[in-house]
């Protein structure tokens, strides 16, 4: 048993606790990592998605929070009996729902480090390396992005990372605003419109909102199945256009190249063409797909983004990277400073008056910041970019593989072409009953997916998750899970095909 | 030396790599442990504030990401070498300057944790050990606190773990916001008045930035010395009338409980009793010294927090929580939910419908989160309420010590009145040279103690920072750091002595 309490009175500072005592740290940090291995070593044996019912935790724990010092191993047994039932395990082999939250032992070890060193690194003066670090691993990932230069700290812009997209498309929709404000005044803020198409994360509408847009000036543009769900470029003229009649100002668009419901990519010429005719600041959300673009085979999905202003993706989704990190690029940093830096005087220090260095709190919602770049570093040095390259084309191989199976399979089609490693599929209205060819109704078919995805997840055994695509209603199947190898594609089909038997032979 | 390939070729899925092996996970997670030990054991070697030049690490690094993988030795090796010399090191015990961070080992198990499950938990079905959890420890910590009822969940209130606190000033800006303008119509925007001193953080002017609000209404009042730079409410009222008058609409107030320069506290109950008068929404900002309000003796600083509308505090700074945590509690969440919910198709499911989850995606900036409840849990089961109090009493009982070691050289003065564990001095504009008395001009006297700091910091002995209370430049010296025993505030008062020997020589 660790005991916490320090017995050596020392000037009468007694009786308080030694929370950074190296070697008790040593002794429970052990503990934990062999808790995590093992975690990982039976994760099969798990239902993928959680199946307690609300409420079920505070029937386990007590209403306050203990008196005394509880031991680690009583906790670590909780953890175990208590916690992880209530866990969705996006780890496991067998998630294929939202997008992958992809760990790895170097993206752990990474923020570990960070956790242990725990400096908050505001500006440069708080800790030099987590500042310069972040800038060489963002040139690292531009470069291999094949980014344009412009993009990178040697161009004249730079890297950051966020902790989500979600913070990426606020921090840039708030210097874009601050941009045109600042040319047509303060009072046309009611004026400003924002656009996305309706295949568009909701991550735009909501940073849109918080950065004081008028809800009535979010356009989210209709795509369709005929164009693969992409927002086209006349579309989006017509849209700003049409606002400019009304005497509104179009301000920006978010581009997406693999949107979260079908991985429909928006081509990025045509749309930043338009978008710099009208003044629109081009922002291209990668979230998912940007990982993908660090092999030359994929790389063509950013062809344009020389054209756009700025630029994100989640090295948390599928880059083996745990979460937050969020990596963003911007030609022009000083309009994201301009909106963004505070200078108090307790914040002053010779390093940022001599504006040598970058603060990075000025390209940020927050001040305080996380030595993020550590585990982007591990996982670039611990893998290697030509190891990457592998992984992420073996997801694409496995996703290519459960689009075959399906093909062979009368009763399911694939609805959208794929494009990376999601898939997104459904009972087809047109079935084969016995030997009977029905056509069903819509709302028909989108109910029996829908039923059919509940009971494959209710099962534990695989995890997806929906989406409706015009009007159909979806199961995506996201490959992209570290530990996912394509025996747990060729179950999580048999899965799906047993369960279709019961749902389809019941109806 | 790990090997990253796979060698065994699996249905032709060949070649690529195992980044969650688990026996390899524990293989390298073992060594980084030991790293991170024997860093704490070797922390007081080190110079706390790095000494770094700006662009130093640019020279030891390569150009690109590596082809190949390295192995995690020559990975340690360089953290060792090039960046452990440009960390300032935060964990140090004679870490004294900004605020503390304040690491443990529970922390650091529960960021662990949290980081090994790698879930992502923006809504309770995502996985509801963390939605669950959070609601839980915020409960606790909340009665920890003596929080009011309404500030619970039992009570209609609710809390919610965010990164920081420019994040939960910035959500409940946006909820006042929606509340306000859903009233009195959206083209009021430019009225709308938010409310500091001139002592609140630049979180709450950059929170008002980002949500829209005019930048000529932002009103830091002043405060003064006779006030302890607490904001009077006498001068709110003042400002809110004078806004009024001008056709303005006062919007938001957030009031202080332990300043960043000073640690000043505004006196809650007469500003929430102007605030309610005008219908003017009350954050309470107790970055810094909410943790210290769960000892009993020092709960009186939140008096009055009864009658504001939301409550935050940073477990990250001052309670052993790991950077990020900061806790935030709201009377009314349907505010911050109305202004931060998004609901799209891919996100809809079962438990959400029925209204009987929280889902913290509406409770924040992004939608991503990360399982932080985790890291506080630990803290609180490993540690306990006992002690957690006494340890944050010997921080109170160290600042104290320092306080009276001021005390006895009669060159220096305690500048303002201490509240907390943060001591702001400066050598006295009446300074004893030899045998004459002499006082020296506000500036000369400033710039002395600013030349003291920058000798004493470039010694890397001790690390402090400075503020400017009034019209004076102050060393702020805060006790926090979790490896800071009263020897080492010994120590830090004869580097201040006898570089201040030094200066007063020289001059």
């Amino acid at each position: 048993m660790g005991s916490f309490q320090n017995p050596k009175p020392e000037n009468g500072f007694t009786g308080t606790i030694k929370p950074l005592d190296p070697e008790e740290f040593r002794r429970q940090g052990h503990l934990v990592i062999d808790f995590l291995a093992d975690y990982y070593n039976n994760i099969e044996t798990y239902p993928v998605r959680s199946q307690v019912e609300p409420g079920y935790l505070k029937k386990r724990v007590p209403e306050s929070a203990p008196h005394d010092p509880e031991p680690i191993e009583d906790i670590l047994r909780d953890v175990q009996k208590d916690i992880v039932p209530g866990i969705t395990h996006w780890q496991s082999p067998s998630y294929f729902a939202y997008f992958p939250s992809s760990g790895s032992i170097a993206g752990f070890l990474g923020e570990m480090l960070s956790t242990g060193f725990n400096i908050v690194g505001f500006n440069w003066m708080s800790s030099p390396a987590a500042t310069e670090l972040e800038s060489i691993v963002m040139d690292w990932l531009g470069k291999m992005l094949q980014l344009p230069s412009e993009f990178l700290f040697s161009g004249g812009g730079g890297g950051v990372l966020q902790g989500t997209t979600c913070e990426a498309i606020l921090c840039t929709v708030v210097a874009a605003r601050d941009q045109m404000l600042n040319k047509i005044g303060r009072d046309k803020i009611n004026k400003l419109v924002v656009y996305g198409s309706d295949q568009t994360h909701s991550a735009l509408q909501k940073a849109a909102q918080i950065a004081g847009i008028n809800p009535n000036n979010f356009r989210a543009v209709k795509t369709t199945k005929v164009d693969a769900f992409g927002l086209k470029a006349e579309a989006l003229r017509a849209a700003i256009e049409s606002d400019i009649k009304s005497g509104l100002v179009p301000l920006f668009l978010c581009a997406t190249i693999g949107t979260t419901s079908s991985t429909a990519v928006d081509l990025l010429p045509p749309l930043c063409d338009v978008a710099r005719e009208y003044g629109v600041w081009v922002h291209v959300d990668a979230a998912y797909a940007g990982s993908a673009c660090i092999c030359p085979e994929y790389r063509h999905f950013l062809d344009g983004v020389e054209n756009a202003d700025s630029f994100s993706f989640n090295a948390h989704k599928w880059f083996l990277t745990t979460l937050d990190c969020c990596c963003m690029w911007v030609k022009n940093p000083s309009a994201l400073v301009k909106a963004l830096s505070t200078y108090p005087e307790y914040l002053r220090n010779k390093a940022s008056e001599s504006k040598q260095v970058v603060d990075y709190k000025d390209w940020q919602i927050t001040l305080s910041r996380r030595f993020r770049s550590l585990k982007l570093w591990l996982v670039l040095r611990s893998y290697g970019v030509a190891n990457l390259r592998k992984f992420l084309r073996s997801h694409m191989k496995m996703a290519k593989n459960f689009e075959g199976l399906i093909g062979m399979d009368k009763r399911f089609e694939v609805v959208v072409p794929r494009n990376f490693a999601t898939v997104c599929f459904r009972i087809s209205p047109v079935e084969i009953r016995g030997d009977r060819q029905i056509v069903s109704k819509d709302e028909v078919v989108n109910n029996l997916n829908a039923k059919l995805l509940e009971s494959i997840n209710e099962s534990g055994k695989i995890y997806m998750t929906h989406a409706v695509v015009g009007d159909a209603y979806v199961m995506r199947f996201a490959v992209g899970a570290s530990l996912t190898e394509n025996r747990h594609v060729i179950l999580a089909w048999k899965v799906v095909q047993e369960h279709a038997n019961a749902l389809l032979t019941a109806t």
